[in-house]
C-alpha cells in the first residue's frame, strides 16, 4: 500500500518533510536562543514523533494525561512534566512512575492540593516533584507571581517532604491575540511573570531550580529568554489554521489534513457534502475572528493543493459540508484534503496517522488514548 | 470496585435506570403508533445497549460507520442500515458484510453515486440494497421528493441489477427549532417527504418497501406516522442538554455524565477548574440560543444532583472552567459530575462507560471506534 487511493475514508495524513520543518524550525529558534525546549506531547501523542522533537530520546517532554506519561514512560522517556494541575485520584499512579525511576513532576496551585499531595506521600512514604502554576495573563489557573500564597504552599511541600522544583506558567491568552507584536509582548509578559515568582521563591529560601513557559505563539513570538530554563510547546509539530490565524505558520506549513470523499452535491449545487463531519475534524472552530474565514477546516486537493474560498462550513457526526464562493461541481467519489483548523483536536479524533513520505504512505503511526 | 470514589477522572458514568427509561419511553410511544423503530447505533456504540434497544438482537439497526456496522454484526446484528452516503471506497466492505449473510444496507442521492455502487456490483457480481436519500427539510442531504432524478437513479439501480429497497430522509433541522409545535410540524413534513417520494417511486414501478424517518426530536413529536415503515432515532438512549433543550426530554433524564475533578479555583473565587476539558466533554455547545445557559454542560455534584447555575463555561484541552451567578468555592479534590450538551460527542471521547445501577458500579461497556 503505497497510494493514497487505497486508503478508506476519513482518515489522518501526516506529511513527514512538513513535520519535520515545523519541528526544525522551533529548535533551531530556541537553540539560538539558548533556552531548552520540553515539548508537549499532548498534541502528536505518539512515540515516534516524540523522540524526533525532544532533545534526546529521554525527555525532556510534557504530557497532559497519565496515560501519556505512562505511554512515553513505557517508550522511554524518563524526564516528564505533567502539566495540568494535580487530582488526587492520580496521585497512586504518579508514585507508581516515580517508583519505576521515571522523574515525573506534577503541577498545583492551591494550599489543599498540596495537603492531599503532602498526606498522600506521607502514607505511602514516597517524595514527589512539583511545580508551582503561576498566573501571568489571568486565562486559567495558577497564582499571580507575587501572591504571598507561592511561599505558603512551598514551604507546606517542603516541610512535607516533597521537592519544590520550580515554577510553570502558559500563556494561554495568546490565542485570542490577533498580531505578532501583541504576541511578542504577551511573550515577555509570561516571562518575566515566571521569573517574577521564581526570584520571590529564591528570596523566600526556595532554590527553584526550573523555570518553565511556553505556548507555541509565544514560543515562536518570544524574543528574550533571560532566566527561563525551558519553553514548552505542542502543536508547532504539525501546526495549525489557528497557529495560520496568529501568524505562527502559512497554511501550506500545515503538516496534518483529513483525507475525506465527496458523497454528494446539494441540491442547489451551492455545496458539497462530505464524509468528514465532526467525529474527524472535531467542533473545535478556533480563532472568534478567523470562524467565517476557515469554517472547520480548508479545503485542499487529494494532492494537498488549497482549493481557493472552500472551507468545511458544517459538520454533521459524519457529514460535512463544503462550500465557498464559487463551489466546484465535483463528483462524488472525488477525494479532498481538510486542514485542521486546532490539530490537537482533530488528531484526537483518530487513533493513527497515515504518514507520507513524498506524498506516497511511508507507514503508519499509533496514537495513545484516554486518560 | 463499586462505588465512584475508585474512579479516575474524567470517566464516563452510564445510569442503568436512566437509559433503561428513556429506551422503554421511545419504544412504548412508536408501538402506540404502530411503527418499527430501527435504533441509531451511532449514539451508544455497544453491543449490550444495542441489543436493550433493537427490537430483536439481530436488529434492526443504524449505524454511522462501517466500523460499527463490523462491530455490530460480529455482535450478531443482521439487519443495519448505514446512513451515511455510500463512498467507493466503503464498498468492497460493505460487499464483505453482505457475502457474510449480513443484511446490510447503503444509501445516496446522487446518479454518479448510483454509477459507481453499480460499476462496483458488476466487477464483483454482487447485488447490493440501496435505499434513496430524500431531503425533507433543506438541511443536509438528498433529493426532494419530487425530484425526477429518484426515478432515473432508481432505474440506473435496477437496470444495474441492484436492489431498490425504498426511501430515507432525515428531519436535521429539528435541532434548529424552539417549541415542540415546530417539531410537531417538522415531522409531518418528514413524513409527507418520505411517502410521497415512496409514492412517485411506486407508481414508476419500484415497490419502495421501506420508509424510513427519523431523528430523536420528530420521533418524540411526531403524531401520524401512516404509511412509514420505520423510525431512526439515537440519542434518546442516552438524552443530552439538547434534547432538553428542544423541550423532548429534562436534565434529570439525562443518563450519561462525565466524572471529573475539581484541580483548583481561579484566582478572584469566580470559578473552579475540573480536570474535565474539552478531550472530555467536546467542544459541542449545542443549539445556539442555549449556549448561555448550558455552556459546554452542566454541573451536578458526584451524586449527581443539579448544582443551580453552574456550568462549563470554557474548555481547553484537560481544563474546564465552571462558573456560574455564584459559584460555591468547591475545594480541590472536590468530585462533580458534568451533563453533556452533545451525548453523542461527549460519549465519542471514551472508550467506555462506567455503568452505574442505583449509583453503584457495576460494570465496564466498550465503545467501538473509527471508521
Amino acid at each position: 500500500m503505497t497510494t493514497l487511493a487505497a486508503l478508506t475514508t476519513p482518515c489522518l495524513l501526516l506529511e513527514d518533510e512538513k513535520l519535520q520543518a515545523n519541528m526544525d524550525r522551533l529548535a533551531r529558534r530556541l537553540h539560538e536562543r539558548g533556552v531548552s525546549l520540553r515539548p508537549h506531547l499532548k498534541t502528536c501523542k505518539n512515540r515516534e514523533i516524540a523522540r524526533r522533537c525532544m532533545e534526546s530520546p529521554t525527555g525532556p517532554a510534557t504530557v497532559s494525561t497519565l496515560a501519556e506519561a505512562e505511554y512515553f514512560a513505557a517508550g522511554g522517556v524518563r524526564d516528564i512534566c505533567y502539566a495540568v494541575g494535580i487530582a488526587p485520584n492520580k496521585l497512586e499512579r504518579v508514585a507508581g512512575l516515580r517508583r519505576r525511576g521515571i522523574d515525573l513532576s506534577v503541577v498545583l496551585d492551591n494550599e489543599e492540593s498540596a495537603r492531599l499531595l503532602v498526606d498522600f506521600a506521607r502514607q505511602r512514604d514516597c517524595r514527589l516533584a512539583v511545580l508551582l502554576e503561576i498566573d501571568c495573563d489571568g486565562h486559567r489557573a495558577g497564582l499571580r507571581p507575587d501572591d504571598p500564597r507561592l511561599t505558603a504552599i512551598a514551604a507546606l511541600l517542603r516541610d512535607g517532604g516533597q521537592e519544590v522544583r520550580g515554577v510553570l506558567t502558559h500563556a494561554g491568552s495568546a490565542y485570542d491575540l490577533p498580531g505578532t507584536e501583541a504576541i511578542t509582548a504577551l511573550a515577555a509578559q509570561e516571562c518575566a511573570a515566571a521569573t517574577t515568582a521564581a526570584r520571590l521563591l529564591r528570596e523566600a529560601g526556595f532554590p527553584c531550580p526550573v523555570v518553565s513557559v511556553g505556548s507555541t505563539p509565544t514560543a515562536f513570538f518570544g524574543e528574550d529568554f533571560s532566566g527561563i530554563t525551558e519553553v514548552r510547546a505542542g502543536v508547532y509539530v504539525f501546526q495549525d489554521l489557528v497557529m495560520a490565524g496568529l501568524g505562527v505558520c502559512r497554511p501550506e506549513d500545515l503538516a496534518l489534513s483529513v483525507l475525506t470523499t465527496v458523497i454528494g452535491r446539494q441540491g442547489d449545487g451551492r455545496a458539497l457534502i462530505v464524509d468528514a463531519g465532526w467525529m474527524a475534524l472535531s467542533r473545535d472552530t478556533g480563532l472568534p475572528w478567523k470562524r467565517d474565514a476557515f469554517g472547520y477546516g480548508l479545503v485542499c486537493d487529494e494532492a494537498g493543493q488549497l482549493i481557493p474560498g472552500l472551507r468545511v462550513t458544517e459538520t454533521n457526526q459524519e457529514h460535512g459540508i463544503v462550500s465557498g464562493p464559487s463551489c466546484p461541481a465535483l463528483p462524488a467519489g472525488t477525494r479532498l484534503r481538510i486542514l485542521p483548523v486546532h490539530a490537537c483536536a482533530t488528531a484526537a479524533c483518530f487513533d493513527s496517522y497515515i504518514l507520507l513520505q513524498d506524498g506516497r504512505i511511508s507507514g503508519r503511526l499509533e496514537r495513545c488514548r484516554g486518560w
